[in-house]
């Protein structure tokens, strides 16, 4: 059984050709000639079924055979904003792993304790497309450029938002049992501090902005860690059957 | 504010004495001195608030000032039986977010279609201990030597267990649901296959084992974002307030 490769085409509706990354690929590593067949993902909803037309040694050109709409297999939009951890790696991991979980859209927050100020978010969105296509996600999440934290929550934002923190004068509420009582299609924002968490200044800021106090349970878990569960949480209370 | 240090020492309660590893970090990374506190995890339980005692170059005794049952923040035991990926990088990091996350056995399972049919658990003791130390967990959680699906599945458990598939010939339920559905108190084991699933052949044999067959969810995930799904969908449901 030949394997099903799947390449991502913004606007593939638009175009005739492989982006010259995923040409290379398909040329190079993958070996695929005139007539083999592909799917293209526009990151915008909209699978291709489609074959390849004429190949240069750079290019290839593409016939869509099939325009495949996609469901989304969850309600409301999952958005997390998080502090990027000292160690790029960690972050990167958490980015991988929330778009296979299912994300709609990914923000960095430069905070008062932040270890990293800043962040490339060229590296973030490749792996973004990456896991985006291996798990074949019909939607790319949004990643968004690093923000100062007071910035961020002064902009206003549709649905739901929510502060996680380990204050213990601030009472908290558990994430996963907020969320079981939204509205399933209502929009979620979290907010996932640095290794030395938020400032007690910038939680009292964001209740003041309406962000909501919350725990995500009764483990002490790394900021990536924190991100990917804040994620899984929103999956778990928002997904299709 | 001096930092907490933690350490771990099997038989705390019964030995005056950090193992080699740890009195070498004590000792030499963190240049504890006689008189400075510390904590002790035993991995089984029970913290000690402990201070530093008598030390030589390469040895650090201890006093115990006060002995600390924890209690257990979940309930019925998370058993995940995994097959260990081909990059052991991945398989390395689904360890240490599982122990974050909260999980009390690992076991590692070789498949008709592993790709790695070896494992060095002495590195992903190192994991664990780290890992748990981090996280604070009074549980150190089990972790067993990779071992034959058959027998795996032939050795009798305790508790609910299931298989975690992606064939759609065999009706799966969702692993979520079925874990709200049993007792709080129930064991559970879940298991998830290599990078190229069970064989068919594998699920049956599950089956006619009492494992349930299930699935985590509509999205594709990779192995060890399985793994970690599993583990944290059981926490989610088991978790005390």
């Amino acid at each position: 059984m030949k394997e099903i490769r799947f390449f991502y085409v913004p606007e593939a509706g638009k175009v005739q050709e492989l982006p010259t990354e995923e040409a290379t690929h398909a040329l190079r590593v993958l070996r695929m000639r005139t007539g083999d067949e592909m799917y293209l993902m526009d990151g915008q909803g909209v699978f291709y079924h489609a074959e390849v037309g004429m190949t240069t040694n750079k290019k290839c050109f593409y016939h869509i055979r099939e325009t495949l709409p996609q469901e989304k297999t969850w309600r409301g939009r999952i958005h997390l904003a998080i502090a990027p951890t000292k160690m790029m790696d960690r972050i990167e991991w958490m980015v991988e792993k929330a778009t296979e979980v299912g994300v709609d859209e990914i923000s960095f927050l430069n905070c008062k304790f932040s270890e990293r100020q800043q962040i490339r978010i060229d590296r973030i969105e490749k792996i973004v497309v990456s896991a985006m296509k291996q798990s074949r996600k019909a939607w790319k999440p949004v990643v968004n450029e690093m923000t100062d934290f007071t910035s961020f929550i002064n902009t206003s934002r549709q649905g739901t938002k929510f502060i996680a923190h380990c204050y213990q004068e601030f009472k908290r509420d558990d994430l996963f049992r907020e969320l079981q009582q939204l509205d399933v299609d209502e929009d979620v924002t979290v907010l996932v501090g640095p290794e030395g968490d938020f400032s007690a200044d910038e939680v009292k800021l964001a209740l003041t902005r309406g962000y909501r106090s919350i725990s995500l349970g009764n483990s002490r878990l790394r900021t990536e860690t924190a991100g990917l569960m804040a994620v899984t949480m929103a999956q778990i209370t928002k997904r299709k059957e």
